[in-house]
């Protein structure tokens, strides 16, 4: 398969409602727990979804878009959900994250991007040029990585319960 | 946290409405690729999750719980949906897959479990004697190893897309 906005835009419309449907109302020993030291709850992961809604993707498309000026992102803050979140209960922070994501679609559809549009480039902070076909495939892969992320937070919970399945559990390595 | 019927339940209850979020209204150029060859598909997996539901998990519990008799296992096919999915769309599997597992947790919540009977055991045929703990937290944690393995296909997909932040992504590893 190749690329394609509308392809992108068939994940990217669903992931906040799979996260929806795989956190809430789930109490707190399964959202609020992580994988050891400086390691993420699912809890911390939707706060970072969020930032990377308002801060990052639609930021950097824009850069990539705009004619001339500065073509370099600013860096993306991986630890600002720990303090963008503090105070909010998982169902505010999941309900942020669908509007946000809403209101880029919303956005990204706007921009009519053309092939030539998919070819431009910005200056990412640590790889140099990139496209915006790389960037918006990111978003996608993005989505899928911490989805992939929080199934296997929440299995590690059982790492010790399921004794010698460990074996056949990928999740568990 | 430390395993129990009720938590196990709170992940075994959802996995199917999760993947029904996921997966369906999908197109086939998401739901109908793997990861090459040997590896499934986000449908050939859900052939497979239907298959554990009616062969494996709750059929196992029952050799732990019954009284003396054979307390061996029958082998798990790990093939079986390669034949028992064909002809059906991805629609009919996620809807079987929801009804197998509310009948199943129903039958689960049915056998009033002690802690006693958590104990119980019945033999594995490559790990020996297991028991009924470890039985249900590999159901749970196994759900949660295939909502990974299914972002995991989907995001590799755009494996070469992403370029360079491929190195920043877990999940194309």
């Amino acid at each position: 398969m190749s690329f394609s906005i509308e392809r992108s835009i068939e994940i990217l419309e669903r992931t906040p409602l799979v996260l929806k449907q795989l956190l809430s109302g789930l109490p707190e020993h399964w959202t609020g727990v992580n994988e050891g030291p400086e390691t993420w709850s699912p809890y911390d992961v939707i706060g970072h979804l969020i930032h990377g809604e308002t801060t990052d993707w639609t930021k950097r498309m824009d850069i990539i878009l705009s004619d001339g000026g500065n073509k370099e992102f600013a860096t993306f803050d991986r630890f600002a959900q720990f303090q963008e979140s503090k105070g909010k209960s998982l169902e505010q922070l999941l309900n942020t994250f669908h509007d946000e994501r809403k209101s880029n679609i919303t956005y990204l559809l706007s921009k009519n991007i053309s092939k030539t549009d998919l070819q431009k480039t910005g200056i990412h902070p640590k790889f140099g040029k990139v496209t915006l076909q790389q960037l918006l495939s990111t978003w996608v892969a993005h989505d899928l990585d911490h989805i992939m992320q929080i199934s296997r937070v929440m299995a590690k919970q059982y790492r010790e319960d399921v004794g010698p399945w460990k074996e056949y559990l990928k999740i568990m390595q």
